[in-house]
């Protein structure tokens, strides 16, 4: 606990930066603005995922334009000089709103979920994009649209973003203009045509739980399957390289707020991939910048182009584990032969 | 219907090559061994894909090994000398089989189904698979395994059907100790991973409807998001591309045995993506022959290559049917402008 609280103020004000000088953001994954002063002790440089559906929780308050507004300005002021980015509401498959009255659906996780129900219901993303927009003239606040699968949709967001701006000029409201927009990859067609949505938004962000769920067509919380679920399977590590190549090559921002990014057995894996982004639980922060001073993006790439071609996901896991341990003997411990 | 009767009679003994040459073999798609003279009548060279689990279909009468191998042997008889590839039960997602009770889940499709079930029962495959091998040497058997998603499962799946050869070997019971082993394709990791999943078998087999579903995270059984399923989506041409390409460098077999193998439109496409076998409804056949025996392999390459940078699957669904039309004005009626 000691050496923890130490290793927070040890890295606290040091950058992600790699000792061949490549520099990532971390950021925090956040529920509550409460969680604020946490990522802000852990030395997380902005949030890089508001989850936008937990203001939905209380039945009977789905909050107004007024209060979201309220909410993610506050988000906002307090991570001034970083950047808030907030998801739309992430509504279906297994998340559910009180306030929402979701259809039955025989396989939810491939139903009208994320994106798919904000564009069936214009007006609960509208007033919140107005709200998103309005916050963004008080801190850099970033917008992000979940489960898009192909360019339509993010086209058809960006349209009602437009929409909303002009709503707020109407009302001589001020917003941030030049908001930066992003999409999760979480669905694979999204990773299959990563060079296509690229020059579409600012930035992307890896949704690793369903990349994997559906790269694999594993629901992970069904035991009798869940054994499949890997996240160092062979295909994830491809689909992975797809995204991360093509945002290299679009110049924009390829982050994960996926359980991945917060697990530092797969920091150099990351790295070696091209991501510059990663969002985390807070308290996972440290240990991530900690790998990240140690190591070269190049030993990443190194690493990687050893993996592309194992055929199994437990060749491939062992041979993670077994160079990490090799590198940080304190952190992994023995590899597992 | 005149015109069809003739259709079929000149094109029945006609091979489906292109003009340049190239030689596709279309079979039939099988539920009921009584549909096998449809096949013959219509063509098909063999069948591409027998629905084993329609066998299982009546309450209390599931086949034991005896039955299954009178079924596949009759079969194969039928088609000699054309194959008959024996898809091993493929039962979960939306595939109920009455003699199987399948534990309730949240998203079946994503559940236990396909060739995870037929892992966790053993002795239900290996029924199968003793059934299958028996009928091997009364004609040509070929067996594919549905739901692969990756190395490991298909690697216990051939030794499962080691197992079953030394089992006959036992029982002094003949069988073809080279029959043919082929998968489904239709995880987006299979696609994903085809290089490393063809040295593994000896032919491929896309189930498109799967595939689609997946690639895309849509249920088009749910009439949410049903016009989200798209077979002419950028991300499922690419995840085709893959598997065409690494099928044709391991030098097996590549076909398609999903809905959109039987689609006269995407013959061309097809084509082009390097599939060497499509199976189809028995009706489809004689139409998909007709085309193939228009045009050439490299129109199709061709016209791939200017699809394959569209951006969205309304694009290159014009591009498609706008070509198609142009080539085939009589089938194709004029393209939607
Ligand atoms: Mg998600
Ligand atoms: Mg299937």
């Amino acid at each position: 606990y000691e050496y923890l609280e130490k290793e927070l103020e040890v890295y606290r004000e040091l950058p992600a930066q790699t000792l061949d000088g490549h520099r990532l953001i971390l950021r925090g994954n956040v529920e509550l603005a409460r969680e604020v002063p946490a990522v802000l002790a852990h030395g997380g440089a902005g949030v890089g995922l508001f989850r936008s559906e937990f203001l939905f929780l209380n039945p009977g308050q789905a909050p107004g334009e007024d209060e979201q507004f309220e909410i993610y300005r506050e988000l906002a002021q307090k991570m001034i000089p970083e950047p808030v980015t907030i998801r739309t509401l992430d509504v279906g498959g297994d998340k559910f709103v009180p306030e929402i009255n979701l259809s039955e659906e025989d396989n939810p996780a491939m139903g009208l979920r994320g994106v798919r129900f904000s564009l069936k219901e214009h007006n609960l993303l509208m007033t919140q994009l107005r709200a998103i927009l309005r916050a963004s003239s008080f801190g850099e606040v970033r917008v992000m649209f979940p489960m898009i699968s192909g360019v339509d949709e993010i086209r058809a967001c960006k349209d009602l973003l437009r929409q909303a701006c002009a709503q707020l000029d109407e009302r001589n409201q001020s917003y941030d203009a030049d908001i930066k927009i992003g999409i999760m990859i979480e669905t694979p067609s999204a990773a299959l045509i990563a060079d296509l949505l690229a020059p579409e938004v600012d930035f992307f962000s890896v949704g690793t739980n369903d990349l994997i769920q559906y790269c694999l067509a594993v629901d992970r919380g069904n035991e009798h399957v869940a054994y499949l679920y890997e996240p160092l399977h062979p295909a994830i590590l491809r689909a992975l390289k797809m995204i991360g190549d093509a945002g290299r090559k679009a110049d924009i921002e390829v982050g994960m707020c996926g359980e991945m990014a917060g697990e530092p057995v797969y920091a150099l894996i990351l790295l070696g991939l091209g991501f510059n982004e990663l969002s985390m639980n807070a308290a996972c922060i440290p240990r991530m910048k900690r790998i990240i001073r140690q190591v070269r993006r190049q030993d990443g790439e190194e690493l990687l182009a050893q993996l592309l071609d194992l055929p199994r996901a437990r060749d491939v896991s062992r041979f993670v584990e077994e160079e990490m341990a090799r590198r940080f003997p304190g952190l992994f411990g023995p590899p597992e032969i």
